[in-house]
């Protein structure tokens, strides 16, 4: 035992419990139903799935152990993958990243379902995704690091929260991994207990800084079968730049947001701001810190690099989210500031980051990028081709369907093999609709900003063509609405004029040609 | 003036303002920004937007008076009606009922949006729909119904809340019409200021039955530019009967739900229940109301006839919505139960009748019907064919999305011309998307009832169409999944399989030849 975790484990008689990955795989059963806890692929077990897989690799059990996995949102993605690989992912839900998870996804090996984040666990505690186990409705085993145990017993969480707090609620038997590696992250989290209806009340926050909760996450001692010790760090790539096009498009929505204040449709300081992961995400992030905005909130579900440089910066003044995904340098900076950034950081459940209730309130302004957008305002956030699952849902929905501002980004054009402008993501219609017409403001491309806001989809298309689709499809997507208008007109549907038949030839245009630019509408 | 209306107006200073309707007419000028209060079809002004429309017709000024119209759902439709026949609906949101105003939408006269009945009042008063016009950003006049003013000037509403407490709060003007012919409905509303980010703090109902706003709607009387008696009631057709098609339906809920309780997944007395309209919902109500079930309590956004049994016969403890929308007969019931209803009903804000906060608090039971759905599980509330309105989106989503359990009924097969079971509810691809998969977790048609519960798409499109499509097109919606399935298989995307070429084959096929019943996917 070695003495960081002697002293990390403040409730002594879990010391007993210590056991090594390797003697609780046996605890593991075919068709199991277990959690891990772990949100953007940090904060996640890895000690025990690598043992496991390990185990499957070792004994030629490839298809013959294979579990129900339920995480927050994504696990470790490396290790994740191995599972995928060794067809241990018999079911999945709701997020995931890493391209051996989606193969096996994609490829039928793996059922996978994505649902909103902020209901997730909630569902899970139900007992709505368990309904078909056959002896009781609990998860059989949840897998949870921890950088260390509080004197009480209650877990010290590390850099997420996820659905810890509901995978303990509702599991037989719970594993924690203490992971000696990382620092402890003790004061920087903000626990709520899981409580379900009719005994729900409201939760108290009017700001981003309210606290409401515990700094640990409550756990009956009893249900803790075993402890490990883990060493291993979260691998957490590194931040995917900025570049013309996404500073085009942060530019844009600064602009649009300097103009709303002007308007007097927002204060000064803006509302609390969501801001997705990837480089366009990363540009708004640098476009508001080099802005004349101050004094602003963050208000979302994961925060990133470019947050440190926005909290030292003094542009934000607090930052709450589910869970902090770090690079090794973000890492290091993080903790060399550890005094100023953890007396401005909270880390909440999942299922009070994203609730509506919160995100409504507090009017946040929320930012994501779609796979594509259609002219009437449906985005796709998840299947290409209406099929092939990318990484899920995620908390789009949540944020977009709540906030006071919904505003999604994204390039107007990706290149194909045989064409540089070959996919456009703007659409006549989109081939998956995870957010409507109903949820969404405002769509940004490098090309422009379409503030949507009171129109009717007739003026949406025009708006959008005009706006945001490249050059190289404005003059095709306005002739699809043209025949559209013409042809609804004659059958008295102008409210949102399609023509069933042409509405996926960009895509099917694609698939035969490489490319989504029509020569024919025939 | 009339004694009653004497009686009814407490606060004397606004008897000075006393006009006729035909005397307000001057005040309305063309392309103005006006609301109305009004939701369900009931509360809605009546005398004023009579006069107007006499005043267009009688000076042949079709096409040369129109507005921007609000209101916080549907209008009186019968007076609604002559203002779409007048063309003096330029843009309205966001619900409408009447054949006319589908037409002029439809036709191409009317621009129409439908947002979600939570947010529309607030992005109203966030200034989103107001945003282009020139002077200042409020609603140039509304025209709200009250049954009564208060002797401290606040308004005694009547039959609905709906949006007037935000329409007020954003209007230069407003005019209050008296109805006298309607009794009051005072101690009835429980009615919340309207109070917008970073202001807002959480809405404190943690049981059906909870108050917090006042019971009359504050106004500043110097806003009220006239007050003006009505003495026309709001027309409100008989509820169609249940039938052997909404019983089945209605039995497999109960039965549905029985199950659920004894599966400990919900409690003996359920949660909160939300009904919508029409001969289903009419259904499952007279299913519950013979039910074994005690102790309810309703939380939705409008009461129907069908609600008074349900409060008599002792099942409900309460009942809670944004409206009341009575028959005559009804009506009359109500008036002479008024004691004991009064005591158990609540009329609030729609922003809080539909308001996720408190849905997803209490654990609302959601049940709500749609145009079609797809074997994936996504519904489409609003566009047949993608393109022609019906109503609006209503409140489907706000209950759909937060509800604990989202059910979607609706009879398996419509009769079309030339084929009994002509159109398909259930249908490979959903023509326009309100609900996603993300959202609904149980579809319900006569023939069965599918729980989507935590299945993946590939098991969802199995469970829909075993249980829930017609026989009719039970082999042929299983043909389109097969060929999807082995379509997607070749291109590794089988996590949600569909052939986009053959996608709304169901549909063009009802438009080709009447039915979509297919001979041949080519």
């Amino acid at each position: 035992m070695s003495a960081i975790l002697k002293q990390r484990v403040q409730y002594k008689p879990l010391l007993d419990k210590l056991r090594t990955p390797q003697e609780l795989v046996p605890l593991f059963k075919d068709n199991m139903y277990i959690g891990w806890s772990g949100f953007t692929g940090v904060g996640g077990p890895k000690a025990v799935p690598t043992a496991l897989a390990d185990h499957v690799e070792q004994n030629n059990l490839k298809g013959k152990l294979g579990f129900n996995l339920f995480v927050g949102a994504s696990a470790d993605v490396d290790i994740e993958s191995r599972w995928a690989d060794l067809n241990m992912l018999r079911r999945r839900a709701p997020h995931q990243v890493g391209k051996p998870i989606a193969n096996a996804i994609n490829d039928g090996r793996t059922l996978f379902f994505d649902k909103h984040l902020s209901m997730f666990p909630q569902d899970l505690t139900y007992g709505f995704y368990t309904r078909h186990k056959q002896d009781n409705p609990y998860l059989d085993i949840s897998i949870i690091e921890a950088t260390g145990i509080a004197p009480d017993g209650s877990l010290i969480l590390g850099p997420s929260v996820g659905a810890s707090p509901e995978l303990i609620s509702y599991s037989n038997k719970v594993i924690i991994e203490i992971n000696t590696k990382l620092p402890s992250f003790e004061g920087l989290h903000d626990i709520t207990p899981v409580i379900n209806p009719p005994f729900r009340t409201p939760y108290p926050i009017v700001k981003a800084t309210d606290r409401f909760g515990s700094p640990t996450l409550k756990i009956n001692p009893d249900q803790i079968v075993a402890i490990v010790e883990s060493t291993t760090l979260d691998k957490v790539p590194e931040n995917t730049p900025s570049d013309a096009m996404s500073q085009a498009i942060a530019h844009h929505i600064v602009e649009f947001l300097e103009q709303e204040v002007k308007a007097g449709r927002l204060p000064d300081n803006l509302h609390p701001l969501q801001s997705g992961i990837g480089n366009i995400g990363n540009a708004v992030v640098e476009g508001l810190a080099t802005s004349n905005f101050k004094d602003l909130d963050v208000w979302t579900e994961v925060l990133q690099d470019g947050f440190l440089d926005f909290l030292e910066s003094g542009k934000i003044l607090s930052a709450t989210a589910t869970s902090i995904r770090l690079t090794p340098a973000g890492f290091d900076r993080f903790f060399k500031n550890w005094d100023d950034f953890s007396s401005r950081l909270i880390l909440r459940n999942q299922t009070i980051s994203n609730h509506p209730e919160v995100i409504r309130r507090l009017g946040v302004i929320a930012l994501n990028t779609p796979v594509e957008v259609d002219i009437y305002g449906h985005a796709n956030s998840t299947n290409v081709n209406g099929s092939r699952m990318l990484h899920g849902l995620g908390g789009s929905a949540d944020f977009l369907r709540n906030a006071k501002l919904s505003i999604m980004h994204t390039p107007s054009v990706r290149k194909t093999k045989v064409d540089k402008f070959g996919l456009s993501t703007i659409v006549p219609m989109a081939t998956h609709v995870d957010q409507t017409e109903h949820d969404l403001d405002i769509i940004v491309t490098e090309q422009g900003l379409a503030d949507l806001r009171g129109l009717a989809p007739k003026e949406r298309s025009r708006e959008i063509i005009k706006k945001c689709a490249h050059p190289a499809y404005k003059d095709l997507l306005l002739d699809y609405v043209t025949r559209a208008e013409s042809y609804t007109a004659k059958h008295k549907s102008l409210h949102e004029p399609h023509i069933l038949r042409d509405a996926f030839k960009f895509h099917t245009n694609l698939e035969d040609k490489g490319t989504m630019r029509l020569e024919s509408w025939d």
